[in-house]
């Protein structure tokens, strides 16, 4: 197999690992590099964070899951700088791997809008780590509360802000009101879960601004009518321990808040920045690198960037948004162009078909936007739990978590209510 | 209620949750301290640390075990000082909780019989993140392997040791060879997963000291069988990274191993320590507090200790063991003691009533020693299984974990094989 050309791919996420499923049915060898050693399914994240999953359910070895693929190698190591000129990226553990063909599929991470410090006061939602983390964070929130005299600390315990109300923002803000008003109504002696104040922020005028206007509608009428309070045109100027300030028009607020949840921004991977160190490629000002039709970097055509971390606009259009669909799009794609490339021409460009979006607000209530028709309530619930199911890819996982999602809905229970690591957890303010 | 005797708990495990429901009947006010908001079910740990099971599925909130005991509260805090003069227990975030009686409850950790430094090497298996470390450290070590040049290296990544014959020893081992010889067997490329080599490593004369003879001999060719090298008269000399150094008879040998597990020996909690420095109450060698036939400290005779924590000998016979069974009935015994004091005379002794005793080696083998019968393979395992879901206390969890090992078993799969909290993980040597 040694003289079969090496594609290397950088990420094991929707578009990395579609990748290497498609890709491998070239006479390529393949290698998947990943800093973790599964695939996560990040959109249900937020059940993890809020204790209705476990990271197992919505994890799966990416070893197990290219099993079959027997010209992909998986390893586990952690990029940390590309050299385009020696066609090798390099390792943590200073090794190098050469590639012929290189795709970079490590995605984005939250951004602070130039704030970074308030990273540690308002975590966002992107890893494993991140979901138990906030889960932990949650959890203590209301067992303090339990234990406090003071009923002015007790508020500000019992007062979680959600900030950006893309769909992450909505399911968190939808979720943390589904455990304070049901999951945990009977669980303390001297609170009330339910005089919990959740407060969702938008700095636009509208939550799910990508949804149409009807839409974004319903999901702030189904949050409100959850007791979330829904704020837009509200900007956060300052997150302090304990504190977030808002400006709403021209009036300034302080929120006394124990627990913030931040779900506002992301930033494509550091590997864009990498790139374009070393090869002069564009990036547009969220880091995503600018690729052309057939997804590879114009000054590097044998690089290729796809999902998050890529900037395609097809033509007259915005850029693509970061989603699943998309990256799983790009990452078949990839298998027509190189197969192209292999045969001595252009591969063809990306068209992205877009099926549609949906978010979920709370248990039964979902919004839905299929392009073709658009509707809510409880039967884009449905459409919205049928083809997360369906997008999990272990068998198993998905058969748990239809489980466990049946069972949370009959007993309103979230029984992963799990306050782990508490040893690298620092004091409560 | 102002008026009621207030019973404190500290520990909600087998003994501290078994106390607080079967207490709950009586006029009083309950108040269970634990420094974690679950119940853990401990022997079933030893597969979250290789992949099996998830952690919430052993787990479950306090409070919602406790929800409908209404004369019950449940508080997250953790115990460092006792003032019995004061009736009072000291918390670290600097309260203090006040009581009529109080019951210790809060078991044993793992014990390095002098040498405490070997715990950063070789980690016991007690909390969830004690697991969740264990996991983490066997899935990198094949990680490794499959990335490492050198074949000397190579095989030290791919040798694992197991110190302690006991239950947790031997379930671990057994565990270990089928992660290797059927769960991994078709993920890796360049190692093959079944040369690795893992040592069980016992002190004593045979392993599972506590059985009948005919049952270790059955669990030692179990192992073996599985291609466990048991070694027995074999005493860990010294640790240090990557290597450990044991003793059989005359002669010492040093083992290259880059993963090493305790399952050796456990000392009580700290608070049996902090009650005998306070009352002077009378401690055995591993640190267990004496107790008198009622459970209750013959010093101070409104403190009762139960479990892991307390060393009670009936008469004429060796101290009662260390397990679950002990420390339920214990706490569902001082439902009666308690009862009777409150009457104002004396509690009736504890007697233990031994149902037997089981340890599994591996899928479809266990062996089980029920005092009238002693039986070991498939039926064993059949009864392991059995007795294991139903005492798992929630139904949810029950129902999750037999999907599970139904799964496990049919496939050979473990499906939450997930590298987690790798940002706390030292470098590997």
């Amino acid at each position: 197999m040694e003289q079969l050309p090496h594609l290397v791919i950088v990420g094991g996420g929707f578009g990395g690992l579609n990748a290497a499923r498609s890709l491998s049915r070239l006479p390529v060898r393949i290698t998947l590099l990943d800093r973790r050693n599964f695939h996560l399914f990040q959109p249900l994240l937020y059940q993890v964070a809020t204790g209705a999953l476990s990271p197992a359910n919505i994890a799966a070895p990416l070893r197990s899951l290219l099993r079959k693929h027997r010209n992909v190698t998986v390893l586990l190591g952690e990029v940390i700088d590309l050299d385009p000129a020696g066609r090798r990226v390099l390792l943590r553990d200073g090794s190098a791997v050469s590639y012929d063909y290189l795709v970079l599929a490590t995605g984005a991470r939250h951004h602070y809008f130039g704030h970074p410090q308030w990273e540690a006061q308002a975590p966002g939602l992107k890893t494993i780590e991140d979901a138990t983390l906030i889960r932990r964070r949650v959890l203590l929130a209301f067992e303090q509360a339990e234990k406090e005299s003071d009923p002015v600390r007790a508020r500000a315990l019992l007062t979680f802000v959600v900030v950006g109300g893309g769909p992450t923002g909505v399911e968190l803000a939808g979720a943390l009101a589904e455990v304070a008003h049901k999951t945990l109504r009977h669980d303390f002696r001297n609170i009330d879960p339910r005089s919990a104040r959740i407060l969702l922020l938008e700095a636009g005028a509208r939550i799910l601004a990508t949804y149409p206007e009807r839409l974004s509608q319903k999901a702030a009428d189904g949050l409100t009518e959850m007791g979330v309070e829904v704020r837009t045109n509200t900007a956060v100027i300052d997150i302090q321990p304990g504190v977030v300030t808002v400006r709403t028009g021209e009036s300034s607020e302080t929120l006394p808040c124990h627990t913030i949840l931040w779900g506002a921004g992301v930033q494509a991977s550091a590997l864009g920045q990498m790139l374009a160190r070393h090869t002069g490629a564009a990036l547009d000002r969220a880091g995503r690198v600018i690729v052309g039709p057939d997804l590879s970097v114009p000054q590097q055509r044998e690089i290729f960037v796809i999902g998050d971390l890529a900037h395609l606009a097809e033509e007259g259009k915005p850029p693509l948004p970061g989603v699943a669909p998309v990256a799983m799009q790009q990452g078949a794609h990839l298998a027509r162009v190189i197969q192209a490339r292999l045969e001595g021409h252009e591969g063809p460009p990306f068209r992205y078909r877009d099926r549609g979006s949906m978010a979920t607000i709370s248990v039964a209530r979902a919004v839905a936007d299929l392009g073709w028709i658009r509707f809510s309530g409880y039967l884009a619930w449905l459409a919205w739990l049928f083809l997360h199911l369906l997008y999990l890819v272990e068998f198993q996982n998905r058969l748990l978590v239809l489980f466990q999602w049946a069972w949370n809905y009959l007993t309103r229970n979230r029984a992963a209510r799990l306050i782990t690591g508490v040893n690298d957890e620092a004091p409560l303010p």
